[in-house]
Parts: C-alpha cells; structure tokens; sequence
C-alpha cells in the first residue's frame, strides 16, 4: 500500500503541472483518469471509515480485521446516506406540509416501480443521459433506475391514457443520478423529488399558472425564506437561436450550454459553444445579448418589439403565451416571486413550452472577491467536490412537456403520436429543502417518537405485571412503553422518560398492586404536589390518561 | 387469432357446463386451467391494452407501430406494476393503520438506501441469494438493491452502534427480489415490507413476545379475517437435527427443505433431503417424525419428555425460551392467534432464535381432490406462474437475529464480533394484504381525491374570475378546483363534481360578480329547495364553507 501511495503522489504532480502548464485537454483528462484509477486500488484496499470520522476504536478495529480476515467495507454506497430518527421527522414534516398543499389543488397520487425498462428512459434526457443507473443483465429485461417522476408518468399515461385523459397527479418517491456528490448541500445520488403534474388538453397557461401558484405556496409553506422562480419559455429560446444563426441540428445542445449560465461565467458558455460545440462566434455573441436578459411583464414589451425577434414566428408563440401567464399569475398573486429569465434554459429533451426553476435567496453559490459566483470545484488529492464552494442550486423546477406522452404511444400511419396528452409540471427538489431546514434545527430537540406513557416498576414488580398494563394501555390506543429487563433499575426508567420527552408515567410498586392501584405521574412538571404521582384505582386508569392526554 | 377466440369461447362453454353439472372437481380444474392456458396465448398475441377496455383505435395502431417502425414495449419491468390513485389510497389506508400500531409501541423511522454495496448482501440470505438484483457495473462500487430492510438495518447498527444500542425502528420501504411473480396474489419483484425491529440486549423473549403482539395488533386493525402465527425455534429445529443424525454442514441446506413443507408434502421433502441433498434416508425419516409436529404449550412438555430432544443441549435453550414466551404472550392475549409448529423453519441465513410466520386463514393455495394442497404451476408454453394454483402464503414474518450486526462489525483479536446488538423483528408483506383488501373493495367507491369546493362558472363568467375565487379558498384553506378552460360547459362542470364526490359548489354567473354575490350548493342532496345553491355575500363565502366543511 505504501508502493501505492507513493504512486498516487507522484500521479497527482504530474495531473497539476499539466494543468498549471495548460497542456492539452485530452492528455490532462487521460492522466487524471489514470489517477482515479490508483485511488480507487487505495480504496479497495483501506476501509472508509479510517478516512472519515467514525470513533476511533470502532474504526481501527475495523480496518486491522480488513487487513486480516474479511475485506469489508462498512459504508454506505456513494452518494447515499441514511436518515436517523430525527431526520426522518424533519423529512416527514416537509412531506406532510408539500402533500398537504397537493392536495389543496385537487392532486391524487400514482406509484409507478423504481426501475423502468431501459429503452423507456432512453433519449428522454439529453447529456445527463450518461447519468443513468442500469440494472446489471442477469437474464431477461434491460432495466434502468428511474431518473426522475416525469418520464415514468408519462409511459403511465400512454399505457392507460384512456382512463387518465385529464388528471393531476402527484409523486412523492426517490431517483437516482450517477452524479458527483455533495452531500451536505443536498445533492446525492439517490434522492426524493415531489412532482405534481396536470395532464390534460386546456386552455393555454391556465394549469401551468396553477403549478406555479402551487410551487409557491409549497415553498412558502416550508418556511425557507424569499425565493424567485426564474421562468422562461422554450419555444422563445428556439426562436433567439434561430434569429442568432444556429442550425437546428445544434439548438439542443446550444441550449445545454445555456443551461450552465447559473454556475459558470458568460465566457465560459461562450467558450463551449464555439470550442466545444463549434458554433460560429458571431452567433454565440448575439444570443449572448438574448440571454443575459432579465426581468418581469415589461421585459415582454421589449422583446414583442425587438426587431429580430418579434418577427419570428416560434419565438411569438412564446411570446404570446408568456403574456398569457403574466395575467394569470397576477390573479393567482404569485408574480411577486417570478423573474422572466432568458438564461433559463433546463438540460432536459423533453420540454416544449413554459420552463421554470426556483432559487432561494441566500443559498446560491458563494462569491467571489471579483464579483463572480465561486466554480464548484474538487478537493485536492481527491475526487470529491469541495462543498463549500457549491450553491445548493434550485430547489424546484419544471416546466410544460406537450410531447412526451406522445413519444411513448408510437406513431400511426400519418407519422403522428397515437396518443397525445399535453402535460405541466413542477418537481420539488426535497433533499435540498432538507439540508436547509436541518441547518436551522437542533437536533435534540426533534421529538422521533410519539410514546405517550411509561409504565415504571418499582421494587419488586414483575415484569408480567408491567406488561399487562402495557396491554391495557394499548387495548385502549394509548402509546405505551415498558423497560424489557425483569427488575430494571428504577433510575433508567426515569432516564427513558426524560430522553424520549415521554409526558406520563404509570407507577407501580407491590403495594400498588396489591391495593389495585396505580399512580399517573406528569413528567413534563417539577411540582412537587404530585411528589411519586397521583394515585388513582386501576380501574379508572385508562379514563384519567385519555382525559390527560386530550388536554395535551 | 380468429380460430383462438373460437377455442376459447368453446372452452369457456365446456367449463361452464361442468360447473352447473357439479363436475369432478379435479376435471374441472384441468379445464379451467386449460382455458387460462388459451387466454394467455391470446394475450400474448394482442398488447395489453386491448385485452382490456382501451379503445380500440389507440390500441390497434399501437400493435400496428410495434410490427412497424418502432420495436418499443410499452410494459412495465416484469414483476413490477403501476399503482392507480384508487389503490394508492387502499395502500395508504394500509400503511397509515400499520404505523399507528408501530408508533403505540414506541417505533421511530430510519431510512436506508435502495441499493446497499453487494458485499453487505452477500452471505445473508442463504439459497435465495441467487434472487438479488445487481447494478451494472458503471465504475466505481459493486452495489445490489436491498432484498429486504433487516440487512440494510443491521448495517445502520453496526456503522451507528453507540448511538442506537437501544431502538425500535419501523421501515416501510420496496424492496427486491428476482422471483418469478405472481402479480394478482401480491407476489411480486418489486413490494412494500413493513418491517418492525427491537434492537438491544434485554432479558430473554420480552421483545420478542412484544414483536408478535404487534404482529396481531397489525394483523386485526387490517380487518383481514382470522390468522394463525406459526412460531418455531431455531435452537429446537437445530437440536432435532442433531438428534436426528444430520451433520453439521447440512444442518442449514437441510433446514430450507423443511421450510418447503407450507408449500409441497412431506414425501417430496423427504425427496429433496435424500436424493438431492444425500441425507441419510434414516435421519430423514426421524426429522419427519419431529417436523410433522404441531400444537400449543402442551406440545412444549411433550418435547422436554422426547427421550433424545429433551437431553439436546441446544434444543433444551429453545424449549426454554419458548417456555418463557408462552407465559408473555398468555400475558399480552395472543396465545389464541399462535401455533407452535415444528414444520417452519425459514430459508433465511440470519435467524438464531424465535421464527415466526403469519398465515391468513382462507388464504392457502387451493386444496386437491385428494385432499392435497395444490402446488403452483407454470401456465403452458409460458414461464408465467398459474395465479389460480397459487396460494397467497404467509403475509408476515420473522423471528430473532443476534449476530447479524456483528457480521458487519468485524471481528476483535479473539475472533469475537467488536459489536454485539440482539434484535429481533417482523415484517409485513403489504402487498400479499394490498391483493386481498382491493378484492373486497368496489373500485369506484374509492375516493382518492380529497377535493372539498368546485368552483363553477355559468355564462359569460372570465377564467379570471373562477381562478380569483379559488385564489381566495386555497388562502383559506380549502381544497378547490376550478375547469381549465376559458368557456367550459356548465354540464361538464357538475360532471366532475359527481365523478369525484366534491361534497360542495360555488357557482358563478355573470349576475353574481356584478352584485357580489356567490351561490353555494351542497352536491351530496338532491334537496329541491337549494335549487341552483343558496346565495351568499362574496364577503361571507369563506366562512360559511369553513362552517359547512366543519360538519362534514
């Protein structure tokens, strides 16, 4: 291992001067995969924890029995964590709050697998397609992991569109991304999202504002904070790529490239449009002038009468429909909380009308001492990304995707979709919600369990005698614990109450039993009046609690 | 097909007139089955879509597509299905009154990922390790989807031991199985488990009695008729083998042929011992003497009294402990629910102590002529399983793991676990109870929106009208929904309230606006004296509908 390290040390200066001395892209990225693959041999062979942070005695016992006996990593795979008990009630807390206002607006939920077959999410999803988990061939179908909600409803509403020609559906339910993780800003590879979408042919903009009026209140309803949902609108971007020169085989991935303008410099993109994706300066610099432009009704003004644009018949499609929403999301209240955006472009094929994402504020990227916002960017010696210099990004998106149904149904003899089902939806990005609220929290004082009443034994009590009140208690829907030793020591019992905020204690001692009695203790008080409890007849015990407990 | 539907109807005829002759019921089986074996063929002819109430324009020319241009399956992955909104809420109802159980025990939630590194699998799950599923290798870690929540579980106590030595955990989470699937019995690749688990060092049967009045409490609040919950002891199981001459390194392979007999007799069993598994026929002959065993805590002093199993050490240690349980669960009313049965055995590796499993009476696969249990076959010229000879099994299961999380804690210098937590749980196959509460429910009396006001436009009344109305009730509150249409048809709009049960209306009319005025009508009474609904001020409509819903 020492030979290994030596290795991985003298790889890393080799990736650095050529990165210092600007060498060719190709020849860094080969030298850098050559790096990665060193660390992943070093990888294999040290435990993880030994890197982490997990007490020191557990972990060196660990990784001497790997160098030993078992080579066993004791981890969870990459990219995925587990939720404690008090993450889970903060988690169940934010879904509670996003399926309530769901439902306020008529939402029914469907449940569709976590795998797909693969040919189902193919070509769904432009560059990130790479990002796809696939399940290994071990006989029969070739399956994927669904990578997100939106694709898996529409193959939903193309195998029962009969039944589901009109419907707002939401999704609660984990995707996964082969992505780079960050995991304390929220971005894993497996990971909740909380869609809502209507499907359905209407009126132009009228669901679409409702989605947005639903967004808003979902964040609102979160309590994170002020947020702007940036929107735009993909048959404009079509129409600025078209005045600006771009040939139509190259809008989608021009459009990819606009896409990054929330992370990177307009340098940048530039640099990929015309380096990478080859398109001709003079066009980059033209839609440079679309694209950084921003902001609200009068922003429409302008563009209905720029010379160019106003002329051209997709982007007035857009145009049109923009003005549509405008009105609507001034009835709905919400358009205090848009910004009409023109760098908002979406990464994803499928979209074909409004698309929409939201910020908080506060949470982008950190910046620089230049102005501009900080590049994510990866810790030295590793392949892990520095996290404080990522945004937790948006934390909603979405948009309308009039095709996708259509995509799934095959064609008919005219070359036309059998089936078409114009769908809007918004996808609430709930693990970043989720580091924001649990930053904000201390987590001893989430209560993770509900228990109502601990029955306490005193000297003498067998555990039968315990155990039959419990019975009572549950007999009667009363959520009961009791010590699982045979003569648990009165302290820890006490102990329990206390850490688990449990509000009532039933006591019991051998006289009480004797006399049939018990004595119902309040923990949450000091008074000193109730001193070891109140007595009351054990028949009268479960009364006293339901009438304590409805006073809670 | 044309000659296909001929022999089906002729089938179906001949069925038919057995059925009303009071056939053998043998034969009429065979025919049945026969019958079932021609459907699939058709099935397998036509697509899915087709054979059900899809209109057949849109199902044709799918067929159509799919012999043309495009090969695309439009099909769930085998053994996973979609769940409509109606059983969604069949399903919710199922999981909300399962966790009320868990949380009167004092249960609190953890998450874990779906998909676990393979290694943490490995080992686990003794002859159905072959049913895992694996990740494609895409670089990086080997990862497998959980094949059930108690390994992943184990992993969580052996990473976070110190703080979780002590914990009740439920997990309600899909988990994976590469089976072959019987979807209408709930047997399938993709389910829910429910699982409850006691993790911590108590005195001995305490929660475990607790697992299986959990278990009944579960079982009874579903409403799925009478139960049984087989219970078996792995030590007694173990000390029958010893006694009966099994060595050693059979004692696990030979333990899941036992596990066979809820599905296949004895004789087969005995088969599978001797002939594939070279067990002395001698030794088979006395484990079926024991196997065949089953009673009450009567069959315990039966055992202590058995010349060779009472003077096993290890069988000694399980009566013991069964001794022990039937005083607690005397204590806690479930004796009646249980059965001491010396057939269950379990397939999975990890179990140490109690085994238990939960039959739903009614349920089993459905009995032979000769008074056998039918055994589940492969439909002809299909790999599918015949759903009609396939019996919904047990709906819940489990028993005591005390080493499993020290398999993942690795091991000290004296070879001994660095990290010891008995557990001991059950879990509840939702799905198989899902299959037999949709059977009992008609499918449209399902409400699985919770809409509480429509908000109804009559003549000449603008979208922003209706859309400014229920701006004003989802600010107070109140679930609504309004057409998105700019001039929906008045009859389409009471349409949709019947179809969802919306108890109220707000009907509009160009009259209303202009006075301030709205009109209410409660949709559930055909009540001739509200007529076209009741006039109110615009002002007092909140508050008159909170004061309505309130009633409800």
């Amino acid at each position: 291992m020492e030979a290994l390290d030596k290795r991985i040390a003298q790889q890393g200066d080799l990736v650095r001067s050529l990165k210092s001395s600007n060498a060719d892209k190709t020849k860094i990225a080969e030298e850098v995969a050559a790096l990665k693959t060193l660390k992943a041999e070093r990888e294999a062979l040290v435990p993880k924890e030994a890197a982490t942070t997990t007490p020191a005695s557990a972990s060196t016992s660990k990784s001497e029995d790997k160098k030993g006996k078992s080579a066993f990593t004791l981890k969870n795979a990459k990219g995925t964590k587990d939720y404690t008990p008090q993450e889970m009630a903060v988690r169940e807390k934010i879904f509670s709050t996003i399926v309530q206002v769901f439902k306020k607006h008529g939402g029914i939920t469907i449940d569709t697998p976590v795998f797909e077959l693969k040919e189902i999410l193919s070509g769904k999803y432009g560059e990130d397609s790479k990002l796809i988990y696939d399940l290994e061939d071990q006989g029969g179908e070739k399956c994927s992991l669904r990578y997100d909600l939106t694709v898996p409803f529409a193959r939903f509403l193309a195998m029962n569109g009969k039944e589901y020609q009109n419907v707002k559906r939401y999704h609660i339910a984990k995707v996964y991304r082969r992505d780079q993780p960050a995991m304390t800003k929220g971005r894993m590879r497996e990971f909740y999202q909380c869609d809502f979408d209507i499907a359905g042919t209407y009126d132009p903009m009228i669901p679409d504002s409702e989605c947005l009026r639903i967004l808003t209140e979902c964040l609102t309803a979160l309590d994170l904070g002020d947020f702007t949902i940036k929107m735009n609108h993909r048959k404009i971007l079509d129409g600025i790529f078209e005045v600006c020169g771009v040939p139509e085989d190259k809008i989608r991935t021009i459009s990819s490239a606009v896409d990054k303008l929330d992370k990177l410099p307009w340098a940048d993109v530039r640099k990929e449009m015309t380096e990478e994706k080859g398109l001709d300066p003079q066009a980059a610099d033209l839609i440079g002038e679309y694209v950084q432009l921003k902001g609200g009704e009068e922003l429409l003004e302008r563009l209905y009468n720029d010379a160019k644009l106003g002329a051209n018949a997709r982007a007035k499609e857009g145009l049109d429909d923009m003005k549509v929403l405008f009105r609507y999301l001034n009835v709905l209240n919400v358009t205090r909380h848009t910004s009409f955006d023109l760098s908002l472009a979406r990464g994803l094929d499928y979209y074909t009308g409004l698309i929409y994402e939201a910020v908080l504020e506060g949470s982008a990227p950190p910046t620089l001492a230049n102005g501009e916002k900080a590049r994510a960017t990866v810790k030295k010696g590793t392949d892990e990304l520095d996290e404080s210099t990522v945004g937790v990004g948006s934390v909603a998106a979405g948009g309308r995707y009039d095709n996708l149904v259509g995509m799934f149904s095959g064609l008919n003899k005219k070359g036309q979709p059998n089936l078409v089902i114009p769908c809007v939806g918004v996808s609430i990005g709930v693990e970043r919600v989720f580091s924001i609220l649990m930053q904000k929290q201390k987590k001893e004082q989430i209560k993770s369990n509900e228990v109502e009443v601990y029955v306490v034994g005193l000297g003498g009590v067998s555990v039968e005698e315990r155990m039959k009140i419990c019975t009572e208690l549950w007999d009667a829907g009363i959520k009961a614990e009791f010590a699982y030793k045979l003569k648990p020591r009165t302290q820890n019992q006490w102990d329990v109450c206390d850490r688990d905020m449990i509000p009532f204690a039933v006591i019991v001692g051998g006289d009480e039993i004797e006399k049939g009695l018990v004595k119902i203790k309040d923990m949450r008080t000091k008074d000193e009046s109730q001193k070891g409890g109140l007595e009351y007849p054990r028949s009268e015990m479960i009364a006293e609690l339901q009438k304590r407990l409805a006073e809670l």
